[in-house]
């Protein structure tokens, strides 16, 4: 039996996080190979060199393109899709994959679905039918979703939106969220161990906060600003905090300088980038996630951690009873913190949480469909339900 | 008042017929500015240079994209996609519009999608919602309509197909279709000088069949096959035909093959491409077309002329009782070219179908609420509505 | 010993025919490896998708690039140019070679000794050094020696020009032409089996011209007037003719337009392209090469054929005596021929004339020192002799 | 008279001081028309987004074209030339310059000289004929010759290797260094306000170190030791040193690493850009200037200036006295920086060097051909002199 080729598209070390458990499981399948064309952020410098990790964990690379334009205009990301698009024709070209693959809602999602539907290529689509306003990537999910074929979605939501926006049925499975199978299975860490790796002590008997918070597209000029309003809180409340560095989108640099002018705090430790193990243990330890990561909606119940996320970037997207929603206000972000830290009720009732994005088991699920569905002319020809 | 500044793009012939009468109602309008980007099939010598032919009208061009590669395979359409989204990219930034207008379903509509959606400029979508099983294009129109911040629907159909991929009302506008504006205001030319324009006699006393054929993007290997079967009934019915080249798209080289195979038979005239004025009274005089042009399903029932469409392309979608559909069999194309030409109640069916594109009308209501609608952050702002 | 991976660029199917013998010689070497990126006119249907000779003759295709723009403008071959460039970066990042072999003065030369030189991998290049006025190829010739850093020249004047520009002795080795090799491995065709592949009657009792006529970059706006006067000529001589379609450059459709103007006269045949085996058997069988072809300049005096070169494109260039130079006037091209034809003593000057451009044996001396130059830092840090 | 219409492209800050004084000078002009394209590193927040110092001067930008990949590895700046150039075409064919203007041998100059070429607009191109061993540049400036069809060298010494390179004498012209003209006219800043606006304080008394070091494109894998070796030796030193950030070529992110290992140092200050007033005021007041900036060579000799050059980037270059060549080795780089602070022959000679790149007058003499020459076939057709 000739094995299914399976292209997958990872353009990001968030996307390649939650990604990795299905493609170890693709690379167990007897039946299937797979290879990795990595592009975007995970090639520059500025944003950790992520392909070194991808090499490290000995996935297959097809090709690399190099696609993020250093430049932090209006103009600069839908330039760098455009090069993203034009190199990764020629690889599908070359490679001729039996499906293409990719997660979520960012440029590499739509010029994957782009190329399978003008080349007649399966595009399997990860985490379709989310549904996050005021942001240029909500449109773009969807539109991904009318372009692909196969639909992977993490929850009972978005598994329903997608059939209302037409997509026939047999296309959709709903898998749960692949990122959590993955924190089953990283090791534990021990703090000591931990800080060291962090270069940045961490007790046990003191608060610790986790702050990530990226740009909404509709919102860039207000990038500085905002990010502004969280350091002064986290600044005010003096706790041990962890920032991470938002990712390649524009108005980042902004925020970066923000982050910055507060570098020199002894309490504050700012990293560009913090692998999967650390940060999966970072969670395990923290007392509050804050800012807007994906993280604090996706992964943060299934690890019971108090969230506060920070403006509009997570807004109306279904979430459990972990979440505190707060404005870019110092004050309500201080406040909304101080309530995760030290409200009992409200840690009880996060402790309690029921995670709606799965059970971690979605990689097998995945891959079993990637490995039977039928790759016929009915899978390529899409109608439309109404 | 400051003026709004309109930019609308045009890849092909096809789509700048249909909305030329929108261009000249925006010229015309005291509070708008118009500029065209032109790429696409309107460079290409093979395609008819039509460039020319928008220089000749006096609309303003605000740049010229060359995209199209000379390319027939599955990956040169997408290819050109990627080159003509990195030009238009530094077109917008320069021009800055306040709105981006383009049609249909083309790559012209999907690139413009993108930019207006990563670059916060609303984007005016023109003949969204509309139904196409079994080609790309359907999957790109939808995707599209996911993008774009105003929609201008072309029948009531497509307006509720929109409503129901979660699209708000506030955004959607059913005004007809823009071409029928044009045929209106076409000269009639007589059947002499019409003869001398095409270097063909048409007589008034005998049938005189039109055909014009594209290429299905999940079809393209049937290509030449296709075109075959149509030109064997053409050749065995022996009327007077006039045949138009395909469009650029993959695949169109195998049919032009399959034209020109019978480019000596004295009864059948080749055209690379037929200017508006001589097509609008082309179809005037024509007892039938032939093939499966949108043509036969937006304009023809306007004209009442007899279509017989052939195989998918215009599939399931909204039509008027002018319309036979038929397979890719010889024997079945010219059972219903001769119903057509002599079935006497068929014919009267014709004369009375009813148009559901509208009243030859759109471009007066498209360029009023161009230039009334609030350009607001709530226009650009989208949110699903499930 | 770890092989030397070779890679190859061929753009068209003219240099490909000349570096046929080496792709082949390099292939049979226990030492190198070969794979081919194909770009260009190659992949283009439009010049017989000669990607499919390239296939048949068995070689490893690296990367398929579509380049190629469907226009006839002057930008649409220097954006052609942009776009492989960006495409080849792609591939040779992902294969990293270490050789580049590239060959004249189109497109692909110039991306490849860009690539080469800013990706520190040394680029081979076969015919530097020749000197053709009036035509952008010539200065990319001279720009492209510049960059590359091995330089296999066919003739020893243009070894002594290369000298002059500043290349150090150490990187320049006179090989010869390659595509003379590949002429005397040519099989013989008889007369009436050429007749069958060509589709097209020859004799041995009556002339046979053949004519292959290309645009010259400064001249596009006279290619219609240039091909004219030539077609003019072949119809007043009313001798059997074989005329090849012009390759690729801007303007070559305005030829094909004058070529086909003639396409009804019974004693000329066109050929989109006429594969090598026939063509070489061609040349043998022909009486006198018409146009601007550097077959005449090349490959014709290795055949004692006649040439008879019209206009600039090969002006200045090393020749011998089998070739009469004319301007793009009618009167004058019938005398040439006519003289090419019948004066004897001018006959028996060709038969004897000596060819500057080798003995035939250029592909193993190219490939030996592929072999075996040491790839050295040396090699890549160029210094200018003055 | 119609106006000429000169298009100049810039890509980085340290061209655009360069040619300054011409834009300046053709701006004033009655008969030309003056317009940038701005790209590259302009366009970029890392390199300091100095577009704006472009709008700030008020010059008329024709189009902005972000090029600059994010990414450090040997294949981005290359593929950077490729978007950029795939961007110019567009802006050139809507522009239709008279003439197109470019300083240098950075990726504007070879994709400025391409689009000329091939588009058949003269280029004029400044700074040919320079000779510095060991980096892609070098060979990419002859390159640039080869295809310009004007040049303007700034010393006799590149006047003579442009002629050995086979260009014709009517193309040359030696105008001297444009840069210089503008030291003449930047205004003297007191010791106070210089210290103010930098934010380091300077004082009379103490001698003043400025660091400027850019990457070798041959020797990108050393770009860090290299780097750091440069920064222990001025750590040892402990003078005040003003330290500017490296261009964006690929290594310059590991430069910024090695210098950033030192920003806690209180007599060390770290400037990503320092503006051109600051910059040439910093000149005058410094002690010695250190790394391997073409300012040493350039621009150091007209303000009497020690230089301590460092590494293979100037070598082989035409310099005055004021340069000491030196390793990138720690004790050679203090020993030099001693004898130049400290040594009072040699002092002596520095004050009295000649400077070989002209008197300051090159804009005028620039501008009065641009105006002038003639712009007839002759000049597009270059001819190798041999």
């Amino acid at each position: 039996m000739k094995k299914r080729k399976i292209v997958a598209v990872t353009g990001i070390r968030s996307d390649y996080d939650l990604m990795t458990p299905v493609y170890r499981e693709i690379d167990k399948h007897p039946h299937l190979d797979l290879e990795l064309i990595v592009t975007g952020a995970h090639l520059s410098e500025a944003y950790g060199y992520t392909v070194k990790e991808i090499e490290k964990d000995g996935f297959k690379i097809a090709e690399r393109i190099e696609s993020l334009i250093n430049g932090d205009l209006a103009s600069s990301r839908v330039k760098g899709l455009a090069i993203q698009l034009q190199g990764m024709v020629q690889t599908t070209d070359r490679i001729r994959p039996d499906i293409l693959l990719v997660l979520g809602d960012r440029e590499e999602s739509i010029t994957t679905a782009l190329i399978g539907s003008y080349m007649n290529i399966p595009v399997a689509h990860v985490a379709g039918g989310d549904k996050v306003i005021g942001n240029v990537d909500d449109q773009v999910r969807h539109a991904v979703s009318k372009l692909a074929h196969i639909h992977f979605t993490t929850n009972k939501e978005s598994t329903e939106r997608l059939k209302k926006l037409g997509e026939e049925s047999f296309r959709i499975f709903n898998v749960g969220n692949p990122g959590l199978d993955r924190i089953k299975d990283v090791p534990v860490l021990s703090r000591k161990v931990l800080s060291n790796r962090l270069n940045f002590e961490i007790n046990d008997n003191e608060p610790l906060l986790v702050v990530i918070q990226h740009v909404i597209s509709t919102e860039i000029e207000q990038a500085y600003d905002q990010m502004k309003a969280t350091m002064e809180a986290i600044n005010e409340l003096g706790y041990k905090t962890i920032i991470s560095y938002p990712n390649s989108d524009a108005g980042g640099q902004q925020m970066i300088k923000a982050i910055n002018e507060y570098s020199h705090k002894p309490f504050i430790h700012i990293q560009k980038n913090i692998p999967r193990l650390e940060f999966i243990n970072l969670l395990r330890k923290a007392s509050c996630l804050v800012g807007n990561s994906s993280a604090g909606i996706l992964e943060a119940p299934f690890l019971k951690l108090p969230v506060v996320n920070i403006g509009n970037r997570q807004k109306g997207r279904l979430h459990a009873d972990n979440v505190q929603f707060v404005n870019h206000d110092k004050q309500e972000i201080i406040n909304a913190i101080k309530k995760a830290l030290f409200d009992i009720d409200y840690r009880k009732q996060v402790a309690n949480c029921i995670n709606p994005y799965g059970d971690g088991n979605a990689a097998k699920r995945i891959v079993d469909i990637l490995a039977t569905i039928p790759l016929e002319k009915k899978l390529l020809i899409k109608e439309i339900t109404y």
